[in-house]
């Protein structure tokens, strides 16, 4: 785990909420992508190395949808960034933990994530997530 | 906002929460602090230049009590190093933002600290903290 390198956040209005975080974070987002597989429209911000990411869920079925209609706007999960994520997957099985996606999947931002399972990390959702390098 | 400096996490034990994420981060605990103004004794653990907050009630009154009471275990709040405390905070109340701390004070790992009230940043507790400079 090299640092935070998100932290993701449920909002209802995602256009509304990117002009609160402006004014919150003194930058503004330098991205909106939508992650079709999931449901979601993402923005994002930074915060010298790290970054914010607002989640609006774009279909009712989406985990984004139901985790605002179940607990409402907030703090939806926290991403670790790592260098091997196959590696730190089967390090954090081997540790006991729950993981959701034993194969890491594409998510915004030009990452592979995978996230544990809550119940096993006191309620917090944790993401893992590495940089797709190019070429 | 410099950073995130440290996202806060409420559990039920800091003992066996200790245990657990010294296993997810792949490092110890660097420190225990009890702040009894606040009813609470907390961990943190580093991550690259971030950190993790551990916090548990010492009170039945405490607001982490409540927390744990209404929520469940679970991310309590997010916190961003700023440079000058007083400064952003007269700047994020001329933004509109609902400060609950307008003077700052003590917290935790040496630090000035301010809260935001959640109902104006989206459900976020956002915290705004400043290092105390020595001498």
């Amino acid at each position: 785990m090299d640092k935070i390198e998100h932290i993701g956040i449920v909002v209802k209005n995602l256009e509304a909420s990117n002009a609160l975080f402006e004014k919150l974070l003194g930058v503004s987002h330098y991205k909106i992508e939508e992650v079709a597989s999931e449901g979601v429209k993402t923005s994002f911000f930074k915060s010298g190395p790290n970054k914010v990411e607002l989640l609006e869920a774009i279909t009712t079925d989406s985990p984004i949808a139901k985790f605002l209609e179940k607990r409402g706007e907030g703090i939806h999960h926290i991403a670790f960034a790592v260098d091997d994520i196959i590696a730190e997957i089967e390090r954090l099985k081997n540790e006991g933990f729950v993981i959701i996606n034993e194969t890491p999947k594409k998510g915004a931002d030009n990452k592979l994530v995978a996230f544990l399972h809550p119940k096993g990390t006191n309620g917090v959702l944790v993401e893992l997530c590495q940089e797709i390098k190019q070429g």
